[in-house]
């Protein structure tokens, strides 16, 4: 068993510059594959072994990919560096007074820091939605969301009691980014080409998919022309869109909204915010609505050689107010940048400021249904966007071997309207339901 | 939440001859897929809802494959048969007074019983080893063998004691069965082609192999000519083979051996047995050896209308007096002849007794090493018996997309002896490890 004083992050002594990065998302891995021939050493730090290609987590959570099929081992991805070393471990806190890195086996000096741990659901201190919601920002998170869809089927295949059926049969998706949109496309489609026939004796009628949005509109950070069609997409398939409507409360049976109405469910999947994931240690002064402030060149406001990047990052700009969107594009370009920063730095050289390359956004709602802002002012819909949001998505997923399988996946998919993996891997079983713990009985034989 | 009051089984009521069958492995799922155009009603019980492509779940277990790739659920599997119902639910008993089958949530009359329910990990009594060793049985369980690896390989990597560092460099295998010996193989390829890229800071010659063997030879369920060979290629890869060696005791940290040698090692690989997954209500006098006794038509000894197939069943023949081997042949051919003895029954004609062909076995240490016994006496080794072991494993596998998916991983892997997938999705943890519970924290972001 391990032990907390023979443990240590064994990180090689070195003459070089040591950049430390914490969290391996699309900023912290972009950064440390762009400092690979600088004569540095990099230290990674991640709670996982693996970078996931986050825009296709709702897939797994529909059972439409593996979840191996959207991650990349960190140990695999970075074999080839030099004086490159990944450590799966939390890091606690940091120290700019002492340029520390504290995690829970040991401390670590660095020259240069570099934040980039991300965003985690915002439940908005709710802590009953915490407990009994569907957050949908991990692997895990998405496997469990995959076993709690599949076992509703199957419990409602079970049950006498209508009331009962009828609540396994709702699905509430709390937000309508592309999140909320793109579980309730992929969802209605799965009620349309594959449920029938794999549950003959249930009655899709029966099944509601809800996408509940406070604001609005569907796909707030998108253009209006994107939403409208988004929402009239997501109607076509048979999602009831409700705007302007704010979960209140849900304890595991019931979501009550501002207003009052209430909706039987035992699945509410919450993509209704984000927040920073903040590290102890960040001064007060230096945060703001839950991100870090940084300079035009990521440096974190009020300290030296502390960058953030990417979604904790909160870059204000004449162009960008309240900051760049919480999606890829500008993680991986403030990655990019910030290591050519580095280099300048280490050469003395004057640095350049962070400009962000808007390449335009895409949401999907389901096959030949998608959306996409373009720069320009160029709004497209339906099979075009359906075709770019396709290409776009496979040219970025990390490594060939993930781009194979998901492009044979999807292939597979075009041609069947088939679901790859409607496996209940691990049971989600909650803690509270004795009866649903005896009943998905998992890990024994029959 | 789910209440057993307001379950059922909801089987719709017919007045065709309903056939129940237990399990859905190979005997099983056979069977029921045999049964497609018989006028019948089929029902079909397992805890699991897919069908796992066992001979491939050592793959799993070393992450040369997804755990999606070797399963296909039992709905999509079945979803063009009338009349044929599947229940992701546990059967308690069966009662052959009444012809009834106790589930969790109801009981179900049937008209003919199949008990196909396969084998479990057979840990001779041996609690403590129960409770630690990784036994290799189910998906859940290739999950948490391939966690755990992974987990030795970052853990060695942040411990300063040499002693914790070689207990978790050492990796122990129960059994030189083909799951042991696949296992092993597999393990080797690893510590060879990709984990010292991994690991640049590990020292892998530092990393042990062992199988270890009660019997007296490599493979016991095959010839001397293939043992040997599979010992060979085994030593050649660098693992250490121990014959006439039984595991006495495991405590996590320990492993003793009869005779008293000890190996520190945190993973025991448990494929030392197998035993019948047995279910209450089958009368004492028809078990022998933890399998069900069966006469030549698979009904079993002293019942009627009850049948067993596969690896619980145990049919005494001439050239079979210990029963047919435990792999997927006599389970599947049993399954298929069963189905057709089953409508023989219903048109009252004379059964036929079931006779196994045997193709013979196989079994793969690594790429280029695989031994096989063929009928007529013949043995091959070496790189055509790891072409005929890739061929009918891909022959076999069910549906469509695994086989795609199986096949692609597999012509990647031979050209560039890369895994496919070495992720901790979830960390496997015991319970009373504090500090690899709180280092290998999960879900939340770093």
């Amino acid at each position: 068993m391990l032990q907390y004083d023979k443990l240590s992050l064994n990180i090689p002594d070195t003459t070089k510059p040591r950049v430390v990065i914490i969290g391996g998302g699309f900023g912290g891995m972009n950064l440390a594959k762009s400092l690979r021939d600088t004569d540095v050493q990099v230290v990674l730090f991640d709670r996982q072994n693996y970078n996931g290609f986050w825009p296709l987590l709702y897939q797994v959570a529909t059972a439409g990919l593996e979840a191996d099929s959207i991650a990349e081992p960190f140990r695999k991805m970075f074999d080839d560096h030099k004086d490159f070393h990944f450590r799966m471990v939390r890091v606690n806190k940091i120290d700019p007074a002492t340029k520390t890195v504290t995690t829970l086996i040991g401390d670590l000096r660095y020259d240069y820091l570099v934040i980039a741990s991300g965003s985690k659901s915002n439940f908005f201190g709710n802590e009953q939605i915490q407990k009994y919601a569907f957050p949908l920002k991990t692997i895990p998170e998405a496997l469990n969301i995959r076993s709690q869809l599949l076992q509703c089927f199957e419990q409602a295949s079970i049950t006498r009691d209508p009331a009962e059926r009828q609540s396994l049969l709702n699905f509430v998706i709390a937000g309508a980014g592309p999140t909320g949109v793109e579980m309730a496309g992929s969802l209605a489609e799965m009620r349309k080409h594959v449920l029938p026939a794999d549950y003959p004796g249930l009655d899709f009628s029966q099944m509601n998919i809800y996408v509940v949005e406070g604001l609005s509109k569907v796909l707030p950070p998108m253009s209006d022309e994107a939403g409208q069609k988004a929402q009239r997409y997501l109607e076509d398939l048979g999602v009831i869109v409700k705007l302007n409507t704010l979960v209140d409360s849900y304890d595991g049976e019931t979501v009550t909204f501002k207003g009052g109405e209430q909706i039987k469910t035992q699945t509410l999947v919450w993509g209704a915010g984000v927040t920073g994931a903040l590290i102890d240690g960040i001064p007060a002064e230096s945060l703001e609505r839950g991100r870090i402030l940084v300079d035009p060149i990521n440096r974190v406001q009020g300290l030296t050689d502390v960058f953030a990047i990417g979604d904790i990052a909160f870059m204000k700009t004449e162009k960008w107010p309240k900051g760049h969107p919480g999606v890829a594009q500008p993680a991986i370009q403030q990655g990019n940048h910030l290591a050519k920063n580095l280099r300048r730095m280490l050469k003395n050289e004057p640095t350049e400021p962070f400009e962000y390359f808007d390449k335009g956004s895409l949401a999907i709602v389901g096959r030949s249904r998608a959306v996409a802002d373009l720069p320009g002012n160029i709004h497209l819909g339906g099979f075009i966007a359906w075709m770019a949001w396709l290409f776009v998505h496979i040219w970025y997923l990390v490594g060939f071997r993930s781009k194979l399988i998901v492009f044979s996946n999807w292939m597979y998919r075009l041609f069947t309207y088939q679901r790859g993996t409607r496996l209940i891997i691990r049971p989600f079983i909650r803690k509270d339901d004795k009866v649903a713990n005896e009943i998905m009985l998992k890990n024994e034989v029959a």
